[in-house]
């Protein structure tokens, strides 16, 4: 269908190549390139006039370059007369900043939602949200794609003997409960505490762990702090072997090393974000969520429900 | 005046401060930081409750960091119900892309019109916009404020001999036009030709430079390439002496370099842009316009008419 058209922006070229593929399209023709000065410079190559456009880009690290790509990116095919211009947004970033946890903070997922519509966004395709309230940050149609099904799949071809999957906090228990329900599985949660101020946290955990196969369940790893301490009270607990799993694999600073160190003996995560080669060490595993957002936007295009993906 | 806050982003904290100073207040205290995946993490550390903000921040390079920040703050300011949020922008990044000069591309300077009304901004406050009719971008108050006469009153007191001030190309004209007047001196044009395709530019020069001292007059130096060019024709069609002068002194790329082997025996700038270490060299002249700035706030806050400072 000529009025269907894939744009990859800088973020995750070989994400948006392997969704064109999936719907056996190919990527429309764009150069993004920088003035002397630093600022973007976008060349649409091809018209797309009247043309259903879907335009992939996590917001992920450079998170403000990312940011501003996309939003000219939309500027351009609105004026270029696009008839839609749907996002596939994997990683949405800022997407923690989704409340005032203090006073004068911003809430910068919500400005976020807000430009993007500003700039002329017709409808966005997310992945895992942080939260899944940010949906109602938007104006616009949000479909809310979910990983678990493609992480505990994984999970299931591994015939792990007596899983239990952990929570690594009290904020993804749902998430947990989801992979859980698909491995046949227990669910346990880390439950964190800090005693008293400045004394270090302690990990309690509630539910059964001894004897068992752990499964950390998080939707994004950043630091890696959290999820590596999670494993180690794991096994001291008694799990003989502790897995974890995620969507969006940020590993920013430390993270890296932290895994390498830990007691986590495969993670399994997604393409929402590329890794880059310093990233890509032997007890990673990355799996691809083109499929979904193929199937997503072949849906969306042949106007079928696309909540099927949602679970 | 309590009621009366100014905040400075990282973009031009020293800039910031004068303005804070020619006020006679304090600078808001703030913290700008980074998360480790790279988010801008902003804090405002003093209540703004029903104050009128002045937030300065020029988005220079690296301009997609300097405009996520500023949005960032616009929203965390609009959300801890500041009166109204001014935004002192003395340099408007991507004010070049303008207009479509091609087919599908982005008007990107209207995006961060639109953009920055939707985070919440009340009024703008801008220096030499590289066409003034980005003001008409603006749905709120922008106030057009004008470098010509800090250049120019510069130029005056060296007290040069019969003065010729040089438009760069046709665009600039009224720019010059302007500043000669207040020089008492006329103008000349640099009439930029390619003969035939493929063939070097020539710079025809209309008007009388002979034996005169040239300065010509810019709102943007970037590569310095033109300028550095027609300050050569010039020196060759007999003006004894080329000066230069410009608002915003983006100087990228091979920008230095070519001042430095130029025939320019002075460039005049203002701190629009902060010139980091490298670029202070000696034949660089920096102007404040921390006084114009500070004028216009204590004018603005009064309920008086800027007008006077457009000219
Ligand atoms: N990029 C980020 N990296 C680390 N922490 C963040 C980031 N963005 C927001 N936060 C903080 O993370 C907290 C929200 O995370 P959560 O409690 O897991 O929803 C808030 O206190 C935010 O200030
Ligand atoms: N940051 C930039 N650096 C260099 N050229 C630019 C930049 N932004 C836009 N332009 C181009 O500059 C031209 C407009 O400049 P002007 O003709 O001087 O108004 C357009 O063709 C733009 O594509």
């Amino acid at each position: 269908d000529p009025s269907l058209k894939v744009f990859s922006l800088n973020s995750n070229p070989e994400l948006a190549k392997s969704i064109a593929d999936h719907i056996g399209v190919e990527l429309g023709k764009i150069t993004v390139s920088h003035f002397s000065d630093g600022e973007i410079q976008i060349n649409i190559e091809e018209s797309i006039r009247g043309c259903d456009v879907y335009v992939v880009q996590s917001t992920s690290a450079p998170v403000n370059q990312h940011m501003m790509e996309l939003l000219i990116m939309i500027d351009a095919l609105k004026r270029a007369s696009a008839k839609t211009i749907n996002i596939i947004m994997p990683y949405y970033g800022y997407a923690r900043q989704d409340r005032k946890a203090r006073a004068r903070e911003p809430i910068t997922s919500k400005l976020i939602a807000d430009i993007l519509q500003t700039a002329g966004a017709t409808r966005v395709l997310a992945l895992d949200l942080h939260a899944p309230q940010i949906q109602g940050f938007f104006d616009i149609p949000i479909d809310h794609l979910v990983g678990v099904p493609i992480l505990s799949d994984y999970f299931e071809k591994k015939n792990l003997e007596d899983i239990v999957v952990v929570s690594p906090d009290h904020g993804g228990v749902v998430r947990a409960r989801r992979m859980a329900d698909r491995l046949k599985a227990p669910i346990a949660i880390i439950d964190k505490r800090r005693p008293r101020p400045n004394v270090a946290e302690v990990m309690n955990i509630i539910g059964e762990i001894k004897g068992k196969t752990a499964i950390i369940i998080d939707d994004i790893i950043d630091t890696a702090g959290t999820l590596t301490l999670a494993a180690n009270a794991l096994r001291e607990k008694g799990a003989t072997e502790v897995y974890a799993a995620c969507s969006h694999p940020v590993l920013s600073g430390p993270a890296i090393e932290r895994i390498q160190n830990s007691q986590i003996k495969e993670l399994v995560v997604t393409n929402s974000i590329p890794l880059p080669k310093e990233k890509q060490i032997e007890n990673i595993t990355q799996l691809s969520v083109a499929p979904l957002f193929g199937e997503a936007i072949i849906r969306i295009h042949e106007q079928q429900s696309v909540s099927i993906l949602f679970d």
